[in-house]
Protein backbone atom coordinates (compact mmCIF):
# COMPACT_ATOMS: atom_id res chain seq x y z
CA UNK A 1 0.00 0.00 0.00
CA UNK A 2 1.17 3.52 -0.20
CA UNK A 3 0.69 6.15 1.71
CA UNK A 4 0.65 10.17 1.47
CA UNK A 5 4.39 11.59 1.97
CA UNK A 6 4.40 14.80 3.86
CA UNK A 7 8.08 16.73 4.24
CA UNK A 8 6.80 20.16 4.94
CA UNK A 9 6.09 21.32 8.86
CA UNK A 10 3.79 23.69 6.90
CA UNK A 11 1.75 21.30 5.44
CA UNK A 12 -1.87 21.82 6.76
CA UNK A 13 -2.12 18.40 8.20
CA UNK A 14 0.88 18.54 10.43
CA UNK A 15 -0.01 22.43 11.69
CA UNK A 16 -3.31 21.17 12.89
CA UNK A 17 -1.69 17.83 14.95
CA UNK A 18 0.31 20.29 16.31
CA UNK A 19 -1.99 22.33 17.66
CA UNK A 20 -3.35 19.34 19.54
CA UNK A 21 -0.53 19.06 21.85
CA UNK A 22 -2.39 22.42 23.30
CA UNK A 23 -4.90 21.11 26.02
CA UNK A 24 -7.30 24.22 24.91
CA UNK A 25 -6.84 23.00 21.33
CA UNK A 26 -7.63 19.50 22.23
CA UNK A 27 -11.02 20.58 24.12
CA UNK A 28 -11.97 22.52 21.65
CA UNK A 29 -12.29 20.12 19.25
CA UNK A 30 -12.56 17.30 21.04
CA UNK A 31 -9.65 15.25 19.45
CA UNK A 32 -6.53 13.57 20.92
CA UNK A 33 -3.26 12.52 19.87
CA UNK A 34 -2.54 8.98 20.71
CA UNK A 35 1.33 8.04 20.25
CA UNK A 36 3.22 4.70 19.76
CA UNK A 37 1.64 1.49 18.73
CA UNK A 38 0.56 -0.14 21.83
CA UNK A 39 -1.71 2.99 22.44
CA UNK A 40 -3.28 3.35 19.17
CA UNK A 41 -4.47 -0.68 19.32
CA UNK A 42 -5.72 -0.37 22.65
CA UNK A 43 -7.44 3.11 21.73
CA UNK A 44 -8.96 1.27 18.30
CA UNK A 45 -9.78 -2.32 20.39
CA UNK A 46 -12.04 0.10 22.70
CA UNK A 47 -13.81 1.96 20.86
CA UNK A 48 -11.41 5.54 19.85
CA UNK A 49 -12.28 6.64 16.75
CA UNK A 50 -9.08 7.30 14.60
CA UNK A 51 -9.27 9.81 12.19
CA UNK A 52 -5.55 10.49 11.01
CA UNK A 53 -2.44 8.85 11.46
CA UNK A 54 1.23 10.52 10.59
CA UNK A 55 3.96 8.02 10.80
CA UNK A 56 7.89 7.73 10.11
CA UNK A 57 9.18 3.86 9.70
CA UNK A 58 12.70 5.21 10.77
CA UNK A 59 11.54 5.04 14.26
CA UNK A 60 9.82 2.12 13.96
CA UNK A 61 10.39 -0.53 17.22
CA UNK A 62 9.39 -3.42 15.80
CA UNK A 63 7.16 -4.98 12.57
CA UNK A 64 3.56 -4.73 13.38
CA UNK A 65 3.20 -1.02 12.34
CA UNK A 66 2.97 -1.33 8.65
CA UNK A 67 -0.32 -3.71 9.13
CA UNK A 68 -1.69 -1.49 11.34
CA UNK A 69 -1.59 1.58 9.24
CA UNK A 70 -3.16 -0.37 6.21
CA UNK A 71 -6.17 -1.54 8.50
CA UNK A 72 -6.54 1.97 9.30
CA UNK A 73 -5.76 3.01 6.15
CA UNK A 74 -8.44 0.29 4.89
CA UNK A 75 -10.98 1.78 7.51
CA UNK A 76 -11.26 5.70 6.26
CA UNK A 77 -8.26 6.97 8.59
CA UNK A 78 -6.07 9.38 6.39
CA UNK A 79 -2.88 7.72 7.06
CA UNK A 80 0.14 9.83 5.84
CA UNK A 81 3.84 9.35 5.68
CA UNK A 82 6.10 11.97 7.68
CA UNK A 83 9.73 13.11 8.55
CA UNK A 84 11.89 12.07 11.48
CA UNK A 85 11.52 15.48 12.37
CA UNK A 86 8.32 16.05 12.02
CA UNK A 87 7.00 12.75 14.04
CA UNK A 88 9.25 13.43 16.86
CA UNK A 89 7.91 17.65 16.61
CA UNK A 90 4.25 15.83 17.11
CA UNK A 91 6.22 13.23 20.02
CA UNK A 92 5.60 13.71 23.44
CA UNK A 93 8.24 10.97 24.19
CA UNK A 94 11.47 11.51 24.09
CA UNK A 95 12.44 8.19 21.43
CA UNK A 96 9.44 8.29 19.37
CA UNK A 97 8.44 5.43 18.44
CA UNK A 98 7.17 7.04 15.07
CA UNK A 99 3.14 6.30 15.21
CA UNK A 100 0.68 9.59 15.80
CA UNK A 101 -2.75 9.53 15.85
CA UNK A 102 -5.71 12.00 15.72
CA UNK A 103 -8.52 10.51 17.63
CA UNK A 104 -11.85 11.65 18.67
CA UNK A 105 -11.90 12.47 22.75
CA UNK A 106 -15.47 10.50 23.93
CA UNK A 107 -17.76 11.57 26.19
CA UNK A 108 -18.10 10.19 29.35
CA UNK A 109 -21.39 11.11 31.60
CA UNK A 110 -22.35 9.25 34.72
CA UNK A 111 -25.60 7.76 32.32
CA UNK A 112 -23.33 5.36 30.76
CA UNK A 113 -21.66 4.46 33.71
CA UNK A 114 -22.64 0.75 34.11
CA UNK A 115 -24.21 -0.39 37.40
CA UNK A 116 -22.79 -3.68 38.52
CA UNK A 117 -24.27 -6.00 41.37
CA UNK A 118 -21.78 -5.45 44.14
CA UNK A 119 -19.82 -3.19 41.63
CA UNK A 120 -16.17 -2.20 42.91
CA UNK A 121 -15.79 1.73 42.02
CA UNK A 122 -12.86 4.11 42.26
CA UNK A 123 -13.53 7.90 42.34
CA UNK A 124 -10.60 10.23 41.87
CA UNK A 125 -11.29 13.87 43.05
CA UNK A 126 -9.02 16.42 40.92
CA UNK A 127 -5.87 14.89 41.11
CA UNK A 128 -3.46 17.05 39.44
CA UNK A 129 -0.29 14.83 37.84
CA UNK A 130 -1.23 13.48 34.63
CA UNK A 131 1.55 10.33 35.62
CA UNK A 132 -0.90 9.76 39.10
CA UNK A 133 -4.04 9.73 37.26
CA UNK A 134 -2.04 7.56 34.25
CA UNK A 135 -1.11 4.81 37.19
CA UNK A 136 -4.35 5.43 38.64
CA UNK A 137 -6.63 4.17 35.33
CA UNK A 138 -3.53 0.96 35.09
CA UNK A 139 -4.43 -0.35 38.71
CA UNK A 140 -8.00 0.28 38.42
CA UNK A 141 -7.71 -1.71 34.46
CA UNK A 142 -6.17 -4.86 36.83
CA UNK A 143 -7.93 -4.81 40.08
CA UNK A 144 -11.37 -5.43 37.76
CA UNK A 145 -12.84 -1.43 38.63
CA UNK A 146 -16.62 -1.76 37.37
CA UNK A 147 -15.89 2.23 36.87
CA UNK A 148 -14.33 5.01 37.35
CA UNK A 149 -15.43 8.43 38.27
CA UNK A 150 -13.24 11.43 37.44
CA UNK A 151 -14.22 14.32 39.93
CA UNK A 152 -13.40 18.30 39.26
CA UNK A 153 -10.70 17.34 37.31
CA UNK A 154 -7.37 18.99 37.21
CA UNK A 155 -5.89 16.83 35.03
CA UNK A 156 -7.43 16.76 31.03
CA UNK A 157 -8.07 12.98 30.70
CA UNK A 158 -6.88 12.97 27.12
CA UNK A 159 -3.51 14.59 28.02
CA UNK A 160 -0.94 12.59 26.17
CA UNK A 161 0.98 11.75 29.55
CA UNK A 162 -2.00 10.64 30.86
CA UNK A 163 -2.67 7.90 27.50
CA UNK A 164 0.85 6.77 28.29
CA UNK A 165 1.05 6.52 31.77
CA UNK A 166 -2.40 4.14 31.81
CA UNK A 167 -0.75 2.13 28.96
CA UNK A 168 -3.70 2.21 27.46
CA UNK A 169 -6.20 1.37 30.66
CA UNK A 170 -8.15 5.35 29.64
CA UNK A 171 -9.38 3.73 26.63
CA UNK A 172 -10.49 -0.04 28.57
CA UNK A 173 -12.15 1.36 31.91
CA UNK A 174 -15.50 2.10 32.14
CA UNK A 175 -15.21 6.19 32.66
CA UNK A 176 -17.55 9.34 33.53
CA UNK A 177 -16.41 12.94 34.37
CA UNK A 178 -18.82 14.56 37.09
CA UNK A 179 -18.92 16.94 39.93
CA UNK A 180 -18.52 15.66 43.49
CA UNK A 181 -22.01 16.39 44.05
CA UNK A 182 -23.06 14.89 40.55
CA UNK A 183 -20.75 11.65 41.37
CA UNK A 184 -22.11 11.19 45.47
CA UNK A 185 -25.98 11.52 44.10
CA UNK A 186 -25.30 8.89 41.28
CA UNK A 187 -23.45 6.58 44.18
CA UNK A 188 -26.20 7.26 46.91
CA UNK A 189 -28.74 6.18 44.14
CA UNK A 190 -27.37 3.29 43.17
CA UNK A 191 -26.63 1.86 46.67
CA UNK A 192 -22.60 2.11 46.38
CA UNK A 193 -21.26 2.53 49.45
CA UNK A 194 -18.31 5.72 49.40
CA UNK A 195 -15.39 4.42 51.67
CA UNK A 196 -12.02 6.63 52.39
CA UNK A 197 -8.68 6.69 53.29
CA UNK A 198 -7.49 8.82 56.13
CA UNK A 199 -4.68 8.83 59.60
CA UNK A 200 -8.05 9.79 61.75
CA UNK A 201 -9.07 6.02 62.52
CA UNK A 202 -8.48 2.61 63.88
CA UNK A 203 -10.22 0.72 61.28
CA UNK A 204 -7.52 -0.94 59.22
CA UNK A 205 -8.63 -0.61 55.41
CA UNK A 206 -8.29 -4.41 55.66
CA UNK A 207 -11.48 -4.69 58.19
CA UNK A 208 -13.84 -3.22 56.44
CA UNK A 209 -15.94 -5.52 53.93
CA UNK A 210 -15.01 -4.63 50.27
CA UNK A 211 -17.46 -6.96 48.85
CA UNK A 212 -20.28 -5.17 48.97
CA UNK A 213 -21.04 -2.26 46.10
CA UNK A 214 -18.17 0.18 47.10
CA UNK A 215 -16.64 2.78 45.69
CA UNK A 216 -13.35 4.04 46.84
CA UNK A 217 -12.63 7.48 46.72
CA UNK A 218 -9.43 9.32 46.42
CA UNK A 219 -7.96 13.02 46.61
CA UNK A 220 -5.64 15.44 45.41
CA UNK A 221 -1.94 15.10 45.69
CA UNK A 222 -1.01 17.44 48.23
CA UNK A 223 -4.17 18.12 50.05
CA UNK A 224 -6.00 14.28 50.34
CA UNK A 225 -9.68 14.59 50.06
CA UNK A 226 -12.37 17.45 50.50
CA UNK A 227 -14.28 17.65 53.31
CA UNK A 228 -17.17 16.96 51.15
CA UNK A 229 -16.02 13.86 50.59
CA UNK A 230 -14.24 12.72 53.99
CA UNK A 231 -17.48 13.91 55.84
CA UNK A 232 -20.09 11.98 54.23
CA UNK A 233 -17.88 8.66 53.18
CA UNK A 234 -19.72 5.60 54.83
CA UNK A 235 -16.84 3.91 55.90
CA UNK A 236 -13.57 5.44 56.95
CA UNK A 237 -10.30 3.63 56.78
CA UNK A 238 -6.52 3.63 57.91
CA UNK A 239 -3.26 2.35 55.86
CA UNK A 240 -1.09 1.49 57.89
CA UNK A 241 2.10 3.08 57.31
CA UNK A 242 4.74 0.55 59.04
CA UNK A 243 8.21 2.97 58.49
CA UNK A 244 9.49 6.34 58.76
CA UNK A 245 7.41 8.38 56.35
CA UNK A 246 4.13 9.63 57.09
CA UNK A 247 2.28 9.72 53.44
CA UNK A 248 1.68 7.15 50.38
CA UNK A 249 1.57 8.36 47.03
CA UNK A 250 -2.19 8.86 45.78
CA UNK A 251 -2.15 5.91 42.96
CA UNK A 252 -0.16 4.05 45.44
CA UNK A 253 -2.78 4.01 48.33
CA UNK A 254 -5.23 3.29 45.38
CA UNK A 255 -3.26 0.36 44.31
CA UNK A 256 -3.65 -1.10 48.29
CA UNK A 257 -7.12 -0.52 48.34
CA UNK A 258 -8.32 -1.73 45.29
CA UNK A 259 -6.01 -4.82 45.29
CA UNK A 260 -7.23 -5.25 49.07
CA UNK A 261 -10.95 -5.47 47.31
CA UNK A 262 -10.05 -7.45 44.68
CA UNK A 263 -8.83 -10.32 47.29
CA UNK A 264 -11.60 -9.88 49.20
CA UNK A 265 -13.62 -10.95 46.14
CA UNK A 266 -11.31 -13.62 45.14
CA UNK A 267 -10.02 -12.25 41.96
CA UNK A 268 -13.02 -12.36 39.68
CA UNK A 269 -12.20 -11.94 35.96
CA UNK A 270 -14.25 -9.39 34.33
CA UNK A 271 -16.04 -9.18 30.97
CA UNK A 272 -17.00 -5.66 30.49
CA UNK A 273 -16.53 -4.86 26.94
CA UNK A 274 -14.49 -1.43 27.78
CA UNK A 275 -16.74 0.99 26.33
CA UNK A 276 -16.70 -1.09 22.70
CA UNK A 277 -20.45 -0.57 21.71
CA UNK B 1 23.37 34.08 62.64
CA UNK B 2 25.41 35.65 59.48
CA UNK B 3 26.33 33.15 56.48
CA UNK B 4 28.88 33.55 53.73
CA UNK B 5 27.08 35.45 50.75
CA UNK B 6 28.08 33.98 47.18
CA UNK B 7 26.58 35.75 44.32
CA UNK B 8 28.90 34.52 41.67
CA UNK B 9 28.67 31.48 39.34
CA UNK B 10 32.77 30.99 39.75
CA UNK B 11 33.01 30.75 42.99
CA UNK B 12 34.53 27.35 43.55
CA UNK B 13 32.05 26.00 46.22
CA UNK B 14 29.54 26.74 43.68
CA UNK B 15 31.59 24.98 40.67
CA UNK B 16 31.78 21.92 42.68
CA UNK B 17 27.97 21.80 43.19
CA UNK B 18 27.65 22.25 39.93
CA UNK B 19 29.60 19.18 39.48
CA UNK B 20 28.09 16.50 41.55
CA UNK B 21 25.19 17.16 39.14
CA UNK B 22 26.61 14.41 37.01
CA UNK B 23 26.63 11.29 38.63
CA UNK B 24 30.19 10.22 37.50
CA UNK B 25 31.05 13.18 39.55
CA UNK B 26 29.45 11.98 42.68
CA UNK B 27 30.08 8.48 42.30
CA UNK B 28 33.88 9.76 42.18
CA UNK B 29 33.56 12.15 45.20
CA UNK B 30 30.70 9.94 46.63
CA UNK B 31 29.12 12.91 47.45
CA UNK B 32 25.11 13.49 46.62
CA UNK B 33 23.20 16.52 46.41
CA UNK B 34 20.13 17.07 48.74
CA UNK B 35 17.26 19.35 47.53
CA UNK B 36 14.66 20.62 49.40
CA UNK B 37 13.54 20.76 53.35
CA UNK B 38 11.95 17.65 53.76
CA UNK B 39 15.67 15.85 52.29
CA UNK B 40 17.38 17.67 54.37
CA UNK B 41 15.97 16.90 57.46
CA UNK B 42 14.94 13.24 56.53
CA UNK B 43 18.46 12.88 55.47
CA UNK B 44 20.00 14.26 58.59
CA UNK B 45 17.89 12.03 61.27
CA UNK B 46 18.48 9.19 59.54
CA UNK B 47 23.02 9.99 59.73
CA UNK B 48 23.58 10.97 56.51
CA UNK B 49 26.59 13.71 57.01
CA UNK B 50 25.65 16.90 54.98
CA UNK B 51 29.08 18.97 54.81
CA UNK B 52 28.14 22.19 52.77
CA UNK B 53 24.65 23.68 52.28
CA UNK B 54 23.61 26.53 49.93
CA UNK B 55 20.16 28.57 50.38
CA UNK B 56 18.47 31.24 48.82
CA UNK B 57 15.72 32.43 51.35
CA UNK B 58 13.60 34.02 47.92
CA UNK B 59 12.70 30.43 47.50
CA UNK B 60 11.68 29.28 50.95
CA UNK B 61 8.45 27.99 50.98
CA UNK B 62 7.98 28.00 54.96
CA UNK B 63 9.63 29.38 58.07
CA UNK B 64 11.26 26.19 59.56
CA UNK B 65 14.49 26.96 56.86
CA UNK B 66 16.78 29.22 58.88
CA UNK B 67 16.45 26.97 62.08
CA UNK B 68 17.59 23.94 59.95
CA UNK B 69 20.64 26.18 58.54
CA UNK B 70 21.20 27.47 62.07
CA UNK B 71 21.48 23.31 63.40
CA UNK B 72 23.58 22.83 60.43
CA UNK B 73 26.09 25.76 60.98
CA UNK B 74 26.17 25.05 64.66
CA UNK B 75 27.32 21.10 63.56
CA UNK B 76 30.18 22.37 61.51
CA UNK B 77 28.56 22.53 58.08
CA UNK B 78 29.68 24.81 55.95
CA UNK B 79 26.21 26.91 55.31
CA UNK B 80 26.24 29.52 52.14
CA UNK B 81 24.04 32.19 51.44
CA UNK B 82 23.40 32.18 46.74
CA UNK B 83 21.59 34.07 44.38
CA UNK B 84 18.30 33.02 43.49
CA UNK B 85 19.42 31.74 40.27
CA UNK B 86 22.53 30.28 41.46
CA UNK B 87 20.60 27.80 43.22
CA UNK B 88 18.14 27.19 40.88
CA UNK B 89 21.52 26.25 38.22
CA UNK B 90 21.94 23.68 41.61
CA UNK B 91 18.62 22.57 41.89
CA UNK B 92 16.92 19.70 40.09
CA UNK B 93 13.56 20.56 40.37
CA UNK B 94 11.40 22.91 38.12
CA UNK B 95 10.06 25.54 41.34
CA UNK B 96 13.04 25.19 43.53
CA UNK B 97 12.87 25.40 47.23
CA UNK B 98 15.65 27.37 47.83
CA UNK B 99 17.90 25.03 49.93
CA UNK B 100 20.38 22.35 48.54
CA UNK B 101 23.62 20.13 50.25
CA UNK B 102 26.25 18.24 49.84
CA UNK B 103 26.35 15.01 51.54
CA UNK B 104 28.64 12.05 51.80
CA UNK B 105 27.42 8.57 50.42
CA UNK B 106 26.75 6.29 52.51
CA UNK B 107 28.60 2.86 51.74
CA UNK B 108 24.98 -0.06 52.00
CA UNK B 109 26.54 -3.84 51.75
CA UNK B 110 25.15 -6.47 52.75
CA UNK B 111 27.24 -7.29 55.93
CA UNK B 112 25.62 -4.42 57.41
CA UNK B 113 22.07 -5.52 56.59
CA UNK B 114 20.01 -6.26 59.69
CA UNK B 115 18.55 -10.23 60.04
CA UNK B 116 15.59 -10.28 61.17
CA UNK B 117 13.61 -12.54 62.57
CA UNK B 118 11.07 -13.52 60.27
CA UNK B 119 11.96 -10.70 58.38
CA UNK B 120 10.37 -8.94 55.44
CA UNK B 121 13.27 -8.17 52.87
CA UNK B 122 12.67 -6.55 49.17
CA UNK B 123 15.50 -7.19 46.38
CA UNK B 124 15.07 -4.78 43.45
CA UNK B 125 17.15 -5.93 39.92
CA UNK B 126 18.56 -3.87 37.58
CA UNK B 127 15.75 -1.10 38.21
CA UNK B 128 16.30 1.63 35.46
CA UNK B 129 14.14 4.74 36.29
CA UNK B 130 14.73 6.72 39.40
CA UNK B 131 11.24 7.24 39.89
CA UNK B 132 10.53 3.68 40.33
CA UNK B 133 13.35 2.91 42.69
CA UNK B 134 12.28 6.20 44.49
CA UNK B 135 8.34 4.86 44.49
CA UNK B 136 9.64 1.21 45.32
CA UNK B 137 11.75 2.72 48.77
CA UNK B 138 8.72 4.21 49.87
CA UNK B 139 6.37 1.88 49.68
CA UNK B 140 9.08 -0.79 51.03
CA UNK B 141 9.23 1.97 54.54
CA UNK B 142 5.49 2.03 54.26
CA UNK B 143 5.08 -1.73 54.16
CA UNK B 144 8.01 -1.97 57.42
CA UNK B 145 10.77 -3.59 54.92
CA UNK B 146 13.44 -4.96 56.93
CA UNK B 147 15.78 -4.24 54.05
CA UNK B 148 16.45 -3.50 50.80
CA UNK B 149 18.79 -4.82 48.37
CA UNK B 150 19.77 -3.24 45.21
CA UNK B 151 21.12 -6.11 42.71
CA UNK B 152 23.58 -5.17 39.38
CA UNK B 153 21.87 -1.70 40.06
CA UNK B 154 21.19 0.29 36.61
CA UNK B 155 20.56 3.66 38.31
CA UNK B 156 22.85 5.44 40.91
CA UNK B 157 20.80 5.28 43.78
CA UNK B 158 22.09 8.91 45.03
CA UNK B 159 20.50 10.33 42.02
CA UNK B 160 18.42 13.36 43.10
CA UNK B 161 15.24 12.01 41.40
CA UNK B 162 15.38 9.02 43.38
CA UNK B 163 16.47 10.76 46.90
CA UNK B 164 13.00 13.47 45.71
CA UNK B 165 10.55 10.24 44.84
CA UNK B 166 11.54 8.56 47.95
CA UNK B 167 10.78 11.60 49.57
CA UNK B 168 13.47 10.52 52.04
CA UNK B 169 12.76 6.89 52.58
CA UNK B 170 16.19 6.44 50.84
CA UNK B 171 17.33 7.21 53.78
CA UNK B 172 15.51 5.46 56.20
CA UNK B 173 15.35 1.85 54.69
CA UNK B 174 18.58 -0.40 55.28
CA UNK B 175 20.14 -0.44 52.06
CA UNK B 176 22.53 -2.91 50.38
CA UNK B 177 24.01 -2.83 47.23
CA UNK B 178 25.54 -6.30 45.45
CA UNK B 179 25.52 -8.84 42.73
CA UNK B 180 22.63 -11.15 42.51
CA UNK B 181 25.13 -13.74 43.22
CA UNK B 182 26.11 -11.93 46.35
CA UNK B 183 22.33 -11.24 47.50
CA UNK B 184 21.31 -14.83 46.32
CA UNK B 185 23.99 -16.39 48.48
CA UNK B 186 23.65 -13.73 51.11
CA UNK B 187 19.59 -15.52 51.81
CA UNK B 188 20.12 -18.52 51.15
CA UNK B 189 22.51 -18.60 54.28
CA UNK B 190 19.92 -16.25 56.00
CA UNK B 191 17.15 -18.67 55.01
CA UNK B 192 15.24 -16.11 53.31
CA UNK B 193 12.95 -17.50 51.18
CA UNK B 194 12.89 -15.68 47.78
CA UNK B 195 9.82 -14.83 46.30
CA UNK B 196 8.85 -13.85 42.38
CA UNK B 197 6.28 -12.85 40.61
CA UNK B 198 5.12 -14.68 37.35
CA UNK B 199 2.24 -14.58 34.87
CA UNK B 200 3.13 -18.84 34.51
CA UNK B 201 1.54 -19.94 37.51
CA UNK B 202 -1.62 -20.23 39.21
CA UNK B 203 -0.42 -20.11 42.61
CA UNK B 204 -1.63 -16.38 44.00
CA UNK B 205 0.32 -14.09 45.80
CA UNK B 206 -2.30 -13.93 48.22
CA UNK B 207 -2.02 -17.46 48.85
CA UNK B 208 1.70 -18.11 49.74
CA UNK B 209 2.91 -17.36 53.57
CA UNK B 210 4.49 -14.41 53.76
CA UNK B 211 4.80 -14.33 57.54
CA UNK B 212 7.86 -16.34 57.15
CA UNK B 213 11.34 -14.95 56.39
CA UNK B 214 10.82 -13.72 52.71
CA UNK B 215 12.20 -11.58 50.02
CA UNK B 216 10.31 -10.22 47.17
CA UNK B 217 12.11 -9.88 44.47
CA UNK B 218 11.49 -8.18 41.29
CA UNK B 219 13.41 -6.94 38.55
CA UNK B 220 13.80 -4.28 35.17
CA UNK B 221 10.83 -2.46 33.92
CA UNK B 222 11.11 -3.65 30.60
CA UNK B 223 12.47 -7.48 30.59
CA UNK B 224 11.43 -8.50 34.25
CA UNK B 225 13.75 -10.61 36.48
CA UNK B 226 16.20 -12.19 35.05
CA UNK B 227 16.49 -16.00 34.92
CA UNK B 228 18.55 -16.35 37.55
CA UNK B 229 16.27 -14.88 40.07
CA UNK B 230 13.46 -16.37 38.12
CA UNK B 231 14.56 -20.33 37.95
CA UNK B 232 16.10 -19.87 41.47
CA UNK B 233 13.38 -18.50 43.73
CA UNK B 234 12.08 -20.92 45.91
CA UNK B 235 8.00 -19.04 45.89
CA UNK B 236 6.63 -18.45 42.24
CA UNK B 237 3.34 -16.33 42.47
CA UNK B 238 1.12 -14.45 40.07
CA UNK B 239 -1.02 -11.03 41.03
CA UNK B 240 -4.46 -11.74 39.13
CA UNK B 241 -4.81 -9.12 36.18
CA UNK B 242 -8.47 -8.66 36.06
CA UNK B 243 -8.74 -6.47 33.30
CA UNK B 244 -7.60 -5.68 29.69
CA UNK B 245 -4.06 -4.79 30.31
CA UNK B 246 -1.23 -7.40 30.82
CA UNK B 247 0.83 -5.59 32.84
CA UNK B 248 1.62 -3.94 35.98
CA UNK B 249 4.12 -1.25 36.66
CA UNK B 250 7.02 -2.56 38.80
CA UNK B 251 6.43 -0.29 41.61
CA UNK B 252 3.25 -0.82 41.13
CA UNK B 253 3.28 -4.78 41.94
CA UNK B 254 6.12 -4.00 44.71
CA UNK B 255 3.32 -2.11 46.21
CA UNK B 256 0.77 -4.99 46.26
CA UNK B 257 3.14 -7.92 47.53
CA UNK B 258 4.44 -5.85 50.08
CA UNK B 259 1.14 -4.81 51.33
CA UNK B 260 -0.30 -8.25 51.15
CA UNK B 261 2.89 -9.52 53.45
CA UNK B 262 2.24 -6.49 56.04
CA UNK B 263 -1.42 -7.67 55.85
CA UNK B 264 -0.82 -11.43 56.80
CA UNK B 265 1.75 -10.05 59.57
CA UNK B 266 -0.72 -8.04 60.54
CA UNK B 267 1.12 -4.53 59.98
CA UNK B 268 3.25 -4.53 62.73
CA UNK B 269 4.88 -1.57 63.90
CA UNK B 270 8.72 -1.63 63.33
CA UNK B 271 11.48 0.41 65.26
CA UNK B 272 14.12 0.04 63.36
CA UNK B 273 16.61 2.74 63.24
CA UNK B 274 17.55 3.56 59.24
CA UNK B 275 20.93 3.30 59.71
CA UNK B 276 21.77 5.27 62.51
CA UNK B 277 24.58 4.27 64.63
Amino acid sequence: MEFLKITSFQNNSVKHAVKLRERRDREKEQLTLLEGYRELTRGQEYGMEIVECFFAPEQFLGENEYPLLENLANNGVKVMQVTPQILTKLAYRDRPEGLIAIAKMKRHTLNEMPIVPNGLYLVAEAIEKPGNLGSMLRSADAAGVDGLIICDKCTDIYNPNVIRASTGALFSVPLAEATSEEAMAWLRANNIKTLAATPHTDKKYTDVDLTQAVAIVVGREQTGLTDFWMNDSDLKVVIPMLGKIDSLNVATATTILLYEAARQRNFPMHDYDGGKK
